[in-house]
């Protein structure tokens, strides 16, 4: 009927570069490759250069005669281009296959008088700062590479294993750690504004600015926990990969405003071990992915052959060490003790009851276990309201999964299902599961409760850790923290 | 070494109703299987239930010898389940396979009489009033579950167009849409927070809790769309899922304040018929999944199987039509005088140079093309300062996807790549490219500036399209609007 206004051709995207290096395609004539220029070699006949589009790390290598027409002087690092020419085995080592360019479009220039990526090394700092950049180094580039990665085999992993993925609510009234350092958001325009159509129908008491958007503080989740517990009481296995945020003034190493977490939950599991068993499946899977970006980015780490080890060894099938939080207690004693006389290894002493510091953790998995740690049943006292009570009604059936040069990587628990259990917890943490806020908690317990338990895994520290960059804010695009908020 | 403490045996998870239904197994004899009573029918000598683990919309019939030992009573709607049996070919019909139970664990009870999620029908308000057990009814489930396979439909399409997963950050200073209905975020605590470890470095400043806490006020984000256009920069072909914001104190059934859009960006576009090619492609994917739960949901709206056929009809290879506003304007006006004599069919004369209201919108998709229309090329006085200006001057290379029932859901352009033509374009806004908010997206054009273009989808409106649902309120797990955030 509308054919007149129809389109005609079916949609097809040109091959990357990724697909046209990884395709089995010998030799190709005129084809069209676009990419950015990433380095120059001019001889005298000849110009090679390395363009790529992002699609992969290696770039494809470009040859082109000097007597080509067109624009040869725009072939500057960073310029943008369009080439035509023969895909063909390439003459020189270091690459399987090249291009002969016939022909040469520069399509966006980059002066490289002024181009803020130079090709000397730039440090962290100047990174940081020109986050928009940053992306187009060659590490910028394979870490965003490295998340894709790492985030196709975790869907993947929870795919096969029946995991609905769902989406949890960024914005909330409660404060699911407890921990107090939460955003506060509310709605930054004075005026309210209603849409001209038809469909509006105002409520009254929208019209005063200054009355809470939501009827109550909203806050940013810094846990989807509670409310994917919700879920799994329906859905029965879920997860979610979510932005969380803290307001932490705090800087350091593993810490950002903003973050990716990835949580899971699974109704009827009844041991502790069992949530252990997933993470360590899950966190093996993710071990799988992106091996070859993760061998570029560890190259630019110290001692990163034993690193690289360690990540091997730590994805073999051998299962992972348990230990309780109490024989952790009892073997950073043991150390410390050990050294009394001559130094204290720790600053702060180990001591049954005290949670365990980031040194003791690191002493747990880099020394102690040399690779990834589970420890389990944690004192009660040191862990948020939710977690079970184990029958020593000391402790909590609760696991952090401590690994080397990051320390938590996952924390994870049963839950407490049973009614009066959570009511006593809550009571002690001087919450009040009756009231408006939790009672929505409570009738989780009260209505068909099933054993379940979770975890909770920060992304950007699983980048950290398999890539070797130490820092979480270059393991994610445009980080945020204290007094830093470029973009 | 710590052989002691390491866990032994392999991990797996018990197989889910799904997969045990959907296995080729024809019987099996002592297995397990959790779930919650769906339903129950008492008779003189036998019991059946059915129970469903969350994994599938059908759940598994039980029968139960009623001389089982065990707590039979227990046996309730919403009662949370362990059944011991074996699985064989169903007497009875409407199911493949059922279980007959050899025993019976009641995990989790639930007692009939203030059981909320009774088994009459119960209205849409008061279920949106018991959002955590709204996911416990079937709609409420296969909702979630609908979610779930679009979801994977949308991140397999991306990745087999090697298109690369990235996280655009939640908190920014910016507002891209310029629409002004942000929300404002700020640290709730009053008194900054220090980690007691040992890396911690505070920074001069912080301890002023009334400074702002990124340096310059922070808001959530309304659109990914500017940082994405860094990330293509880099990587030419990106796209995110991520959650947005808007504080729209209005009602409709279109918004929420919180809200979830998949957004792409790809390098080397020219054309704004390549972009609308990526979407076609990509929504045409998403329509062939989740069909099973599409049907049980489609089923609940009135005139469904003229929406199954719209649905079955918008999924052929035949490509959607595409007509520019100037067409669409014209065809409006048409009818519109056609009917001026007698009645005004709409509410808003259409006019060229105005915007397309949700009347307009809903015609042009409903009566005019019967299916997904693209309107494209808008006047750019009406559009946001980053689409790219045509070659009349007089409007943008943009377009909205428009589809019966819903009206826009997606949203795209070619970006302006051209230094100057945006520098003109932010002028005519007000806007300084070349201040502190804006010089990094000039940088994008100054150096390496690629043709570039992208597109946005309200993935509760595609929820909302493909299930029949008319409310976007009931295509999200908790749904936050105006006045109202539980949980």
């Amino acid at each position: 009927m509308f054919r007149r206004f129809a389109s005609t051709s079916a949609w097809t995207l040109p091959p990357s570069i990724r697909q046209i290096l990884s395709s089995g395609q010998e030799s190709a004539s005129n084809i069209h490759v676009h990419g950015w220029v990433k380095s120059v070699r001019r001889q005298k006949n000849v110009t090679f250069a390395v363009i790529n589009d992002g699609s992969c790390a290696s770039g494809l290598q470009a040859v082109l005669n000097n007597n080509l027409s067109g624009t040869l002087q725009g072939l500057t690092n960073g310029a943008s281009v369009r080439m035509t020419g023969s895909l063909v085995a390439s003459r020189g080592l270091g690459q399987a296959k090249e291009l002969q360019v016939e022909s040469l479009d520069v399509l966006g220039e980059c002066n490289p008088e002024i181009y803020p990526v130079q090709k000397q090394a730039l440090t962290v700092e100047y990174l940081r700062d020109h986050a928009h950049l940053r992306p187009r180094t060659d590490n910028g580039a394979s870490v965003l590479r490295l998340r894709n990665s790492l985030l196709r085999a975790l869907h993947g992993f929870f795919e096969r294993h029946d995991f609905c993925y769902t989406h949890t609510p960024i914005l909330t009234s409660s404060d699911c750690e407890g921990a107090g350092e939460t955003f506060r958001v509310t709605p930054s325009s004075g005026s309210p504004a209603y849409h001209s159509s038809e469909e509006v129908q105002p409520e009254s008491g929208a019209t005063d600015p200054h009355s809470e958007f939501f009827s109550k503080p909203a806050y940013l989740t810094v846990s989807s926990q509670l409310h994917l517990e919700a879920l799994a009481s329906s859905l029965g296995r879920v997860y979610t990969l979510s932005p969380c945020f803290r307001a932490e003034r705090s800087q350091t190493s593993r810490h950002l405003a903003e973050f990716w977490m990835l949580e899971a939950e699974m109704a009827w599991t009844r041991e502790v071990g069992d949530v252990c068993g997933l993470v360590e499946a899950c966190v093996k899977d993710a071990l799988g992915a992106g091996t070859e970006e993760r061998a570029l980015l560890v190259k630019g780490v110290a001692g990163y052959e034993e690193r690289l080890k360690g990540l091997e060894t730590a994805s073999r099938p051998e299962p992972w060490t348990r230990i309780t939080y109490t024989q952790a207690v009892a073997e950073l004693e043991k150390y410390h003790a050990s050294l009394e006389t001559r130094s204290h290894p720790f600053r702060f002493k180990p001591k049954w009851g005290r949670g365990l510091q980031s040194e003791h953790e690191k002493w747990l998995s880099e020394e102690l276990v040399k690779g990834p740690v589970f420890v389990t049943d944690y004192p009660s006292s040191l862990k948020p309201f939710y977690m079970r009570t184990n029958d020593d009604e000391q402790t909590v059936a609760c696991f952090d999964l401590l690994v080397p040069h990051v320390g938590e990587l996952v924390g994870g628990s049963l839950r407490e299902e049973r009614l009066d259990a959570l009511k006593n917890r809550m009571s002690a943490h001087g919450l009040d599961l009756e009231g408006e806020d939790y009672g929505w908690y409570a009738d989780l317990r009260r209505f068909g409760s099933a054993p379940h338990g979770g975890f909770g895994m920060g992304f950007e520290r699983l980048v950290s850790w398999v890539s070797g960059i130490e820092n979480v804010r270059e393991c994610i695009a445009m980080p945020r923290w204290a007094k830093r908020m470029l973009l």
